[in-house]
């Protein structure tokens, strides 16, 4: 059935794009939806939802990293497949339970239970990715760069695994080292430039 | 009213599209709001939650599977008439019940009322999808490519209502029968190669 | 400042009817969170709901038509200026409110109070839309077939203006005829050809 | 990493202008639901909701303003830089705060603590926005009228936020004279023409 549609070329393309930002906006978005205002007044009442706060934050580089990564891994491919679309709707899929796993850890105050919830929903779309990433390389541009874009990324992907992996086991000790796991690959993939990109070229 | 749309061409379509796609990404991402982190401590607690993800899950492919045949079918459209403008937002429409029916399924977990509601639910979408795709026939490109995948997706659709259809009384045997019609259905849909999709062609 | 903006020429509108597409896509979708399921098992509980499902049809038919309708009128934009950008912002704000007004509807079951603000909200749109079709006229193609469009228009949005207004006095007798004011404009709109078409050609 | 993207061109700046308007939709338009439709009948009874109902008109315009700016400072960019994604990253997350101190002010009924808040809130997009400026201005096009562009925006910048900051002492004496500052700022930057403009200029 994907025949016709491989035979349309980029337009397609596009339109997955459009779905898959649609999705990543909605999910990055109405996590904010967690923070709700106390109901008694002062503003020292605020600070009781540092928690949730911080959840949201470390969720919302999180989803955003993968909207980057997804913007570039994109911009490599060049034709849409079945398994393309399929692949990208489980990456979207294990997406959508970020805003579920981080109001766990704002209200469960990152407890050890919550924590280990938090970076086995971020293993999720770890996994999903690679398998996205397998499948454009399939079908996208050949060539040096497109090459080195995937064996630089490959490479750094499994790195934030074996963290995330290391991650679960640190947070029975105590859940911050599970978090700082979580913290550490998003300034991986954040500062692309300077040292921590060195590892990976 | 149509006329002078219709002379525009190509680029309404593109907006038809786009509105499609965000009301689609919505309709798949606001789902996962069901999804309430209990308030208890303990990841034994989520196991409670399993109807609610399971739901979720079926939900999220059965929109999944709407968003890519309603690409593949849009690619074969040519002109934005007032009947594909109309017929696209009845689609939209009965597809913004899922998360309805949905959410009730996941709280009265799998019970046989909700099931049946569920499946008829999944119905709705099903008719007008027929609807829409009779109207892009007609405005749409004519060719053996475009005539071989109509037949195709009109005797796939036929097999999917005809097995919903038998969902219903299945289910006042057992709900589970009905949610496994539901659930053959995507299989269908998913798999469009190897021995399910030489059904069909 | 809005002379840089308005030498770039096209692009721009893409980008305006994008956000447009992207907040009335929301704002039809949200609408649906308010059919919450009931609790109590049993589907003869579910008819409890039919005023917000009723509230939700009319309105996600009334959000419809003012998205095909502004699909049409951006058709004819040429150039975004600064009375281009904030007349649409003020449309769109006028419509964000319809999801408060249907759930208002919804829950005092069309109440006559209720009835009143629901008509209210549905002629704010309506206000800022003639607002937008003025500038637009201002800044967009000239020719017969535009003329032709927007005189057309223009007549069927005063008549839909007038039925509005007189739906409000209508509503003190019984809300249903309030409500009979609104449904009829949306079929004045949705069924463009035919005998309610020719009323204003 | 951002080599390969940045020779790529501008295809990726519409899918970042994309991504961008599908979060500030979502920003726009989930604080509508901020407006519960109070319990009791009787339209008397809406009136308890005008704090809510002005933080969402202040708030729509504040998005409203950076969306239009947004856009207009986009069609200087030329290429995706791994600095423009990530400003523009934290530009979106600072105003996704705006729901939650929007519902802060709302429920607590423009308080002393909840409108320094909001005005704080309001601060951080602005400084965000000043990051991201000069970012673009590095990567963007150099020319007379871009320099003219970005030289009055930056001046209109910084005299928004001398207001901003101005508004939080004057806050302390009554509320009301900080919301007045946000409004002043929403005035400057909606009627850009007319003599709040020649003040740029």
């Amino acid at each position: 059935m994907a025949t016709g549609e491989e035979a349309e070329g980029q337009p397609g393309i596009g339109r997955v794009e459009a779905f898959s930002d649609g999705v990543l906006a909605i999910v990055i978005t109405i996590m904010v939806l967690e923070l709700h205002p106390p109901v008694a007044d002062g503003l020292d009442r605020l600070w009781t939802l540092w928690p949730v706060f911080l959840a949201y934050m470390l969720s919302y580089a999180y989803v955003a990293i993968y909207w980057v990564n997804h913007h570039r891994l994109f911009s490599h491919a060049r034709r849409v497949t079945n398994a393309l679309l399929w692949s990208n709707m489980l990456l979207l899929f294990t997406l959508s339970l970020v805003p579920f796993s981080t109001a766990y850890l704002g209200e469960h105050h990152f407890s050890r239970d919550a924590t280990m919830l938090y970076l086995f929903t971020m293993l999720l779309p770890a996994l999903a990715y690679v398998w996205l990433q397998t499948i454009i390389r399939g079908t996208g541009v050949q060539g040096a760069a497109a090459n080195r874009y995937h064996r630089a990324t490959t490479r750094k992907g499994g790195v934030a695994a074996l963290i995330y992996a290391a991650g679960i086991p640190l947070g029975f000790i105590t859940p911050w080292l599970g978090i700082a796991a979580a913290a550490l690959v998003a300034a991986l993939w954040i500062l692309p430039s300077g040292p921590a990109d060195r590892l990976f070229d």
